[in-house]
């Protein structure tokens, strides 16, 4: 946009290249952070790129962490034999936030979309295969999304790793807790139906 | 929100503080930040900085500038007599944007607000008073937002302003440029009709 002086055009131009920030928003956002106190406006860009920096992969299961390996990889009372696979570090702190599970993850960094010419070697797969062959494995949950790439994505790898003799679970679909039966999809509404269970 | 590593939990929380950004897109943000290539990352992180410790006040109109005083105000060609006084930076960079306006501004940052404890002595008021004492002003085009805050701001100063002898103007209501008729508010309807002119 036109009428700006150059440095608030420059940082609404690198605002708006952050997903869900258009060029008004970016600009809206450019003033405000020009009005700010200096050591405010000091410790929002440190911490992007000092965050930045810090942030690496764990050589382990891949997973966003400052220290490799991670602090999950390197706590011996999660490796239990449990292996979570997921898609995203994202999903590892959702996971992480209902604090139930015990065991270790792996983090794919993506799934397999022929619509966008992601294959099985462009997503850790191989490693994954390395890590179930060397550490002592034994139940894979894959908890890869329930749409069409998580589930061709948890498909692959369920055909790799069952005649190594391991225990290949996928995560359950059904009903959201507090969800409506009323305004659920026939798909997940036939899924939640399919994987009754005795009461 | 629990479960994520510190550089990414400061990150999103830094960002959280910026206006229109939840805890949830802060988080997304971070995630997003974490992922891209280093050098993305500390141009955004530059733009940020650097452009808010390039950015200081202009000392004659209050705007945003790199140089002082302002381009606009060190423009001879601009001293025309017509001064446009308005609430924010991004006012002016609304008014450039227009082409039409050929005069210099002035900011108030901020407008009379007794809600919000903002009094005329909180804006730049005497400023305004001492320029049209020492410039050579003939109009001062208030164009403050048509709100309450923007009105009663307006008022004040158009109080101050006509007994030195200075034609003061206020900028039109109306409908805006492809405005609906039938979805207009009654109080903008009404101005339209009062500011109507011969066609």
């Amino acid at each position: 946009m036109a009428g700006q002086i150059e440095p608030i055009a420059r940082m609404a131009q690198q605002l708006s290249r952050l997903p869900g920030i258009g060029a008004k928003s970016a600009l809206r956002l450019a003033y405000h952070i020009v009005s700010l106190p200096e050591d405010q406006v000091h410790e929002l860009a440190a911490a992007i790129w000092q965050g930045r920096k810090a942030v690496k992969y764990c050589s382990v299961c891949g997973n966003y962490t400052v220290e490799d390996p991670c602090p999950i990889c390197a706590d011996e009372r999660r490796h239990n034999g449990v292996l979570c696979v997921v898609r995203d570090p994202r999903d590892v702190a959702a996971m992480e936030r209902m604090r139930d599970f015990k065991g270790t993850y792996h983090v794919l960094h993506g799934t397999i979309s022929p619509m966008e010419g992601i294959g099985p070697e462009d997503i850790r797969i191989r490693e994954l295969l390395a890590r179930v062959g060397s550490e002592e494995i034994k139940e894979v949950i894959l908890a890869t999304n329930p749409d069409i790439e998580g589930e061709a994505t948890a498909s692959y790898i369920a055909r790799l790793l069952k005649p190594m003799g391991i225990l290949v679970t996928r995560i359950a679909h059904g009903l959201p807790v507090g969800g409506d039966l009323e305004y659920t999809d026939e798909v997940t509404l036939a899924k939640a139906i399919e994987g009754r269970r005795e009461m």
